[in-house]
């Protein structure tokens, strides 16, 4: 009988859950709102529903090693409890895990999202190949994760792997976190329609003023669209996002020298926009990096050479970590 | 019979060779100039002499479990070659473990200096207690290492750990490693004499112009003194000092979530001079830190502190750390 385990993306308007086999099949996936105004009981309540279900109906076919859960925050991993998140507000200082398993009566594993993303890639995504590698993912805000010899890193409190609020500029826009400058005001999509807001408020960009005032929706997919076409504020505004996320990555070359970093998100659509600046931020600031590439110095057994890759999951990336969880237990 | 290895630190310009017993202690130590001008077959053949008096010296006592060797510069560790040298220019490219193990006829261990350091600290110094930790020595230049699970975290190619050369301002100063902005150009000794130099040159630093002007051995130590003495341009020189390192401690405390973080080198001295802002940066700058602290909102058994600490074992972090070295193996 085949092991399969099920695995929850939980986000802050939509929640997935899935059944997923050995070889990483989705054997089925439930799609519910979250319906985050009904409160934390009513989303855990359609979550063990899902989980049951899917957990009855391919249990005489398969073995189900367990729940995995990728939860929107920071969760402390020895209690179970979600510190901090802020899709979901009334979640803080809330023993999910505990809840859960009560209502369940099994255990079940808890993950970061922006981790359980990471694993996903790691399992069957741009990852498959490597043990060691780091993802950022371009939402709203910018998550992170660092997978070394396979597993996630999460450090002494559990909160490892926050690239997104990493220090690009110091002295740059004030973030959320107290910090300045981090990526995440940089590399988002929200940092992509702030900085549009920015340059049509300068009024050098009259394309982008016309696209917001005509578009109730302007958003940073807007902006793509925009550079795709050839608006020359819109391209540089994702040369900004190149520039931001290239000078992070040539950090965590240096630092942490990983065969592969891996970037994912919504806004990691517009890498045709961005990556040129970043590689040409990679080759510029990292030493480790050039001497990584196929042109340096290095003999040949001992090159291994730095990948700097789209994931390739897409919003599944979660979703199949999040199952993967209880299977590496 | 109790174990002993020999430990090198090659340096620049002095070479220290030991016998350290399994505890740690320094049965002898032999002390030699370098020699870099002789050549590097000469300072081969001193260190071999060396190790191999140490080796027979207590062999009567002790059992030899092997030779570590602690080398200012990059080194694949697959081959043992010696990439690059700043200090040791005619040692690139030279396979420096394959000839000392020939002559020695047995093998020997090599590693990156600033790891070493970071061996030794995690051995017998500021990081005894603790798996996890970063350590930063800032000197000539500025080195850096992670120690992760206990043991050096190489990456791929051996080249992690050079925090040195992180961006702190992305548009900062010129680096030799060709990024603008590294710490190496905040913090270490060179820097502290570089931004004495530009305080001067601008006219707003008279005392420490009469201090250039009356010593020809002018440097960060001279600096470090009016510093002490109340000079407020030679106390700025320190508080940019303290906020270049509290700028990416603060970014690797969010991305790896470590336990500790050490601070060595000769420009560590003056610890209390950038100290202050140093933790000032990482309570602005950093969530993660910020959440590790004593008055957080973290249940006391998950609240475990990030240590920032000065190193303990000075100059001996080296040699200590090369010994170090085979008994991990």
């Amino acid at each position: 009988m085949p092991d399969f385990a099920v695995g929850v993306d939980l986000g802050g308007t939509n929640m997935r859950i899935a059944a997923v086999d050995e070889s990483g099949k989705q054997l089925e996936v439930i799609s519910t709102s979250t319906e985050v105004k009904r409160g934390r009981d009513s989303v855990v309540s359609d979550m063990c529903d899902a989980i049951r279900a899917l957990g009855a109906k391919f249990s005489s076919t398969h073995r189900l090693v367990g729940t995995g859960i990728g939860v929107p925050g920071i969760i402390d991993m020895e209690s179970g409890l979600v510190k901090e998140s802020p899709n979901l507000p009334d979640w803080a200082e809330y023993p999910v895990r505990e809840e859960i398993q009560r209502r369940l009566g099994t255990s079940v594993m808890l993950e970061n999202d922006a981790n359980a993303a990471a694993l996903g890639e790691k399992w069957l995504g741009a990852g498959r190949d490597v043990e060691d590698m780091c993802m950022i993912t371009l939402g709203t805000g910018v998550g992170g994760a660092v997978v070394l010899n396979g597993h996630i890193w999460h450090g002494m409190n559990g909160m490892a792997g926050e690239l997104g609020h990493m220090a690009v500029y110091p002295d740059g826009a004030q973030c959320g976190c107290s910090n300045r400058g981090c990526l995440e005001q940089y590399a988002s999509a929200t940092a992509v329609k702030r900085m549009a807001v920015e340059k049509i408020a300068s009024g050098h960009a009259p394309e982008l003023a016309r696209a917001m005032s005509e578009n109730p929706e302007f958003s940073a997919k807007v902006v793509f669209q925009y550079a795709i076409q050839g608006d020359r504020q819109a391209q540089e505004i994702f040369r900004a996002v190149g520039r931001a996320i290239g000078i992070i990555i040539a950090d965590m070359i240096n630092v942490l020298n990983l065969q592969m970093y891996v970037i994912g998100g919504g806004v990691s659509s517009a890498w045709e926009m961005f990556s040129p600046t970043l590689f040409a931020e990679l080759r510029h600031r990292s030493f480790v990096y050039r001497a990584t590439e196929p042109d340096n110095n290095l003999t040949a057994p001992q090159r291994r050479k730095t990948i700097i890759t789209r994931a390739l999951l897409g919003s599944d990336a979660g979703l199949i970590g999040a199952a993967r969880l209880p299977m590496m237990r």
